[in-house]
């Protein structure tokens, strides 16, 4: 038995134009942190708990410069995807290559964790639990807020719902991302959590549920994760379903724990959440650069690297600066960004 | 007799930053146009009413470069000053190369004409003044606001101050520019006019003058003058008071005459006012740059030339790109960017 991390890095959004494109997406840029990108981050974070040579990485072909630039990873830990296909393809793709008895963690590419003991120390919890019990366990953030952008955990309220573990509790649904009514009322009842999309399990646990819930995809790896090489895996992707594993298996199965954790989580959706997570100066300004200016300014975000830029006479602005586009945009309506970056 | 045009091309601002610089200012810079830059177009406007051979250019050496790649000049038309020392001695500077009966039009280089038909038979029947007249005539212009950033021209309302030629009156008096509430009052009195900074006289009437209330300033030229070389300049410029035209002569000379003018001229003093001059879309926005997007953007404006810029979910921002620098300010506040100019 060996604990193994799967990062999950195939996403391409371009909710972060004009720094992210469909060719470098989120995940290979610095957003939270000037020094590493957020692929970095996680590879870095997760190496507190598995050593490196059990940290495997599913990801897209068109990325594999980023991947070997950015990370000191060997070529065998990188496990590229023949296209797009979803979460529950690559995390099949992914764990092909592990062993039966083998513990999986499989991990974004592209959050952010503020408090790494914590963190860890959760995914001890996680992985001793689910090396002890059939059990697929999640991660669960107690939710800050009647957010949109996530999805949630429910669990019952009663004492049946908890596992003999303290701080694992069973889980009821998975639900997909609520209107804002929902959110308040799935807020206000405690009973639900953020879906922090990390997922800790025995291999074996994850292929008895893909039997049960997705057979199209077991039968597809069957062959494949016996003789742990993907070298066919060419022939065996263009036909798989592109469904998620919240939609494929964690929405259906009755063998999922979840553990209520509070490490300072965020899967940073937009440049909004950026600037929330950011250490902002006395007028609640922010920059990234070293060569901006705020002038009578407040609540105003330059993410712009080596660019010199300044504000003036403006509040809750946020300006993003790439190469030759910019992005001058209100605070609060980020969510836009993917639609922007599509007019051009 | 000829007439000649002196174009005072010394200025070095940085109202425009980040496009303007100590090095490249306002007059070198496509401003109003996408096309032209500030000199090519007063080059240009004048060329109706003065053949290429008789304009002449005052400038700083520094500046020299931007003179000849912009502008098809011989370069005995090109005049330097070994310093700036203000448009007194940029003129007394000029003029030397003329001779006493030449009719001389002295022109700011950065300023926005709209109708240049109307512009040059204003300056024919300024011309037509001056050289009957032993007067230096000024163009004024029929103020639109109360505005503060300019110097104004005032004349006496009664009859007596009318010429004998239609359109030309005498001046009573020129006043530098005006606080909020003076301007009001002036613009209310029907008596004053804004000062165009265009001046138009025979060339002996301006010595006449620099004799009576510059006497330093005209001993320094009187060698000069005569032989009509610049050679020697750097022994004299040095020396010389750095005061304004307005503040040495206009406002003390008794023969100063203004013929109220009507056709579309502004300064060009900041982007709030390149702005008002713009041709806005049906949201009121405007962009310098075809690859523009303004998303629920309402009065805002983009200087940006090739470069990509969205503004999304603002109203009222000027935008500014300029290679590595990016300026993002309220409308209406513009009047500030030399200072922010200054922090970089």
């Amino acid at each position: 038995m060996h604990i193994k991390a799967l990062i999950l890095a195939g996403g391409s959004g371009t909710r972060f134009w004009p720094k992210s494109t469909q060719e470098k997406p989120k995940q290979f840029l610095k957003i939270t942190s000037n020094e590493l990108t957020m692929i970095q981050e996680t590879f870095q974070r997760i190496q507190k708990l598995v050593p490196k040579e059990n940290i495997f990485i599913v990801t897209n072909k068109n990325h594999s410069h980023h991947i070997f630039e950015q990370l000191s990873i060997s070529k065998d830990n990188v496990i590229f995807e023949a296209m797009a296909k979803n979460t529950a393809a690559a995390i099949a793709l992914g764990i092909s290559k592990f062993k039966n008895d083998d513990l999986a963690i499989v991990l974004p590419s592209d959050h952010y964790i503020q408090d790494v003991d914590e963190y860890v120390k959760t995914l001890k919890v996680a992985a001793d639990f689910a090396l002890k019990n059939e059990a697929i366990v999640t991660l669960g953030i107690k939710p800050k807020s009647a957010e949109t952008g996530y999805g949630y955990i429910e669990v019952k309220k009663n004492s049946l719902s908890k596992s003999d573990t303290p701080g694992v509790i069973r889980v009821k649904r998975f639900h997909e991302k609520p209107n804002l009514e929902t959110a308040y009322s799935y807020v206000e009842s405690g009973n639900f959590f953020w879906n922090s999309g990390m997922f800790i399990f025995k291999v074996s646990t994850m292929w008895n549920a893909f039997k049960k819930y997705m057979p199209d995809l077991y039968k597809a790896f069957e062959k494949l994760r016996k003789i742990h090489d993907l070298k066919d895996i060419s022939n065996v992707y263009p036909s798989l379903d592109s469904i998620s594993i919240d939609y494929g298996v964690m929405e259906k199965a009755d063998n999922i724990f979840v553990i209520p954790s509070d490490f300072g989580w965020s899967d940073v959706g937009s440049w909004d959440a950026v600037f929330e997570l950011s250490q902002k100066d006395e007028n609640g300004n922010y920059s990234s650069s070293k060569r901006a200016l705020f002038r009578d300014s407040k609540n105003c975000a330059v993410f712009a690297d080596n660019k010199t830029v300044a504000i003036a006479h403006l509040d809750d602005i946020i300006v993003v600066v790439n190469d030759e586009k910019i992005l001058v945009i209100k605070r609060g309506t980020t969510q836009d960004v993917k639609k922007i970056s599509e007019e051009f």
